[in-house]
């Protein structure tokens, strides 16, 4: 879809946006349906290929609306308002264009949370059963959580709401974690007295794109019967081209996996998605609370685990499922191939013009859409180079340290990113550097 | 705004979208702003009449475009990449149109969570400074949060995520917490070696609406040194009304407060607003976490405390203000008072049409939007009622518990709920109980 069409197509969902809600007092305020009315309705798999816009939106009516409950029906009279008006949502369709993060990018860090309370509350059952007589409080301060030096604050931040003990595994010269070293502080932690837990294993870090190797730490945490997080918010995305596959490699170790759509498949923020193997782990967590009276419904006992106020922090969330719908559907599993590969090879060029120019050297290997990069020499040069990158406002770039390197990180971003934007980055940058190279100090 | 005009702003807005994403390329992708920028540029207060659609949208450009970062610029190549694409935002407009609820409709639990963790920080902190040798862990087992038996589930969620102890305190005949009631409890978990260190109170009840009664409990928690929650989720809306502010005394005692706009101040799904007394005491829960390296930026050090991603679970956000901000100008003050207004009355009408038929009780003060009632006799009789309700599908409720009683709420929720509705409502509930009534067996 381009922007001549998303004007006309937009300006349609404006009319059908006001007749559903002129209308809204003819359609039923509450489904006739059973869950699990949807499976029949859908294939079973994203289309390969791009559909039309028109298919997309005739089901509408036939799929989606049959389930929906219309909290702005006026024969709506059951819990409390949610609200609606018209002003709010011409404000939220230019918040969509926007699409800008609130300060910075992760919704990742709900689903971190999520598993590192669901394999906190696993563990204390566990050392529970085979020493009935130790309390949760006895438990709690010996239970260690591992996650990679590289991996996102977050993922520490987790650690900190959970109130457990959360320790950083040092990397190796790609920055990734692998398993000896990981075995290494595990053994130190158990003659310790420590029990580990939990390791959250990164695909794609922050910093450097580096990718954990979960093939070695899989094994470890599945012998040692520890929960395993893969963080793959970035990155995560990518594994729809089989090119990519291999680097998923042991993700059947996994007891929970997340990314996000909204970093770099085409929907915009905020869709974060989370898979668990064993779905009553996570709604453990929350097994102690009592299912409110005026929460029980008629399906209730259809399948408990499956409501999904049990799989996260806050109790209701945003339709989500149906940005990801239109953007399969639209897109096509082709056309959302065909959008990283792009990217990747915009990346590969970039560093291309970067090991071209011998005052530069690449720091990390560029995998996916990230190039990290630096001038040769002391920190402080490229500190200066980056000073001047942001004062001047032409590009946005965000630095890293790596091994005590100061890295200027160059992730390919925009939808619309072309190479004659990534051509005149790097004239940009070269101009600069230029001038600091004349500059009678250096 | 009314359904015709939203039809040509939602085109104009649709253009407006596409021209931003078309010349992006126009705009500095990185604002030269400094934080607080926005203060000599809006007023102090919302306005108190509407505003014109056009001022609102001129102030687009003039306001907010100057604070913007353009994640969406082939410029920008900071962080990861957000997605964005036509289709994720034509089906964000649809789903802001639906506005429905993800099964269930609070995100004050967020909130709640927040002040939770918040006041656990503060209490572990305080029992070191008297206690200079004890540990998190031997505090943890011995501190104990306080809420309402009619609190919302989210309460007790937010304890078990946070690792503490919550007790339930009965409520008096208006289904209301106390200050006796709790100074008791206070006193007996004291002498029982307990620390109690935080109430969750409630403005609005789920189940009836009822009001705790603050000014006694906030005296008591300032005394003790206990962290006072407010979650006015739902009736929070209504102190935009002098005539409802009485029911806010008491406030100043708080330490935190909430309310959601998303439920009854026009603004679409989802929008929560929270208060701290003390901002340090909310970001005092992350204290521990290094701001990495990647998230530096040139106005760290400005306010350190006004990182929103200290404030909350998440790191991102969705620009949600933004709707907050139409809203406010669109309606005005008087806007937003008469629909608050209009709700309320609606609640009485059912209430006067309830109290005309003997068969039927009030069974709490009707106070906001929201009437609690039941047939007179067995609990049967009203679940009966119930049952034919919903399979009738023509209005939508659910129910509540009461003193033991099984009762219907009925809640003012669609903006567009009008006399006739409630009056259709009504003739619809005395129907089913007549032919329930005539059965033989009652």
């Amino acid at each position: 879809m381009d922007a001549a069409e998303f004007r006309r197509r937009g300006k349609e969902m404006v009319d059908y946006m006001a007749n559903y809600l002129a209308n809204i007092e003819q359609r039923p305020v509450y489904p006739d349906v059973k869950p699990g009315y949807l499976r029949s309705l859908i294939p079973t798999e994203a289309p390969l290929e791009p559909e039309n816009y028109e298919d997309v939106i005739k089901d509408v009516e036939r799929v989606i609306m049959p389930g929906v409950t219309h909290w702005h029906s006026p024969y709506f009279y059951a819990y409390f308002p949610t609200a609606s008006s018209y002003p709010a949502m011409l404000a939220d369709m230019l918040c969509g264009a926007i699409g800008g993060m609130g300060f910075t990018w992760s919704t990742a860090s709900e689903a971190t949370l999520m598993s590192v309370l669901a394999a906190r509350c696993k563990a204390i059952q566990q050392v529970q059963a085979s020493n009935p007589g130790q309390s949760e409080a006895e438990i709690l301060p010996k239970l260690v959580a591992y996650t990679s030096e590289q991996a996102h604050s977050s993922v520490e931040r987790a650690s900190l709401i959970g109130g457990v003990l959360m320790k950083k595994v040092p990397t190796d010269d790609n920055y990734a974690v692998g398993g000896g070293m990981f075995k290494k502080m595990l053994e130190e932690d158990k003659a310790a007295g420590l029990i580990p837990f939990y390791l959250c294993a990164t695909l794609g870090t922050t910093p450097s794109c580096g990718f954990d190797h979960i093939t070695e730490l899989g094994p470890i945490c599945n012998k040692e019967n520890m929960w395993m997080h893969i963080d793959a918010a970035y990155a995560g995305s990518a594994f729809i081209c089989p090119e990519f596959r291999p680097l998923l490699n042991g993700v059947e170790f996994a007891d929970s996996f997340n990314f996000n759509p909204h970093k770099w498949l085409l929907t915009n923020f905020d869709c974060s998605t989370m898979w668990v193997k064993k779905r009553d782990d996570i709604i453990g967590v929350f097994k102690h609370s009592d299912q409110p009276f005026y929460l029980k419904h008629e399906h209730q006992d259809y399948n408990h685990s499956s409501l999904l106020q049990n799989w996260q922090i806050p109790h209701g969330r945003r339709f989500r499922s149906l940005k990801l719908w239109f953007v399969f559907r639209m897109y096509g599993i082709q056309g959302l191939q065909a959008h990283i590969r792009k990217q990747v090879a915009l990346a590969k060029e970039f560093e291309s013009l970067v090991r071209a120019d011998k005052r530069f050297e690449i720091c990390a290997e560029v995998i996916m859409g990230l190039v990290c990069f630096r001038l040769k020499g002391s920190n402080q040069l490229t500190e200066l180079l980056l000073k001047r990158i942001t004062e001047s406002r032409e590009i946005h770039l965000v630095p890293c340290h790596l091994s005590g390197r100061f890295v200027l990180r160059f992730a390919i971003c925009a939808r619309t990113t072309d190479s004659r934007h990534i051509q005149q980055a790097w004239r940009h940058i070269t101009q600069l550097t230029f001038e600091i190279l004349q500059e009678p100090n250096h």
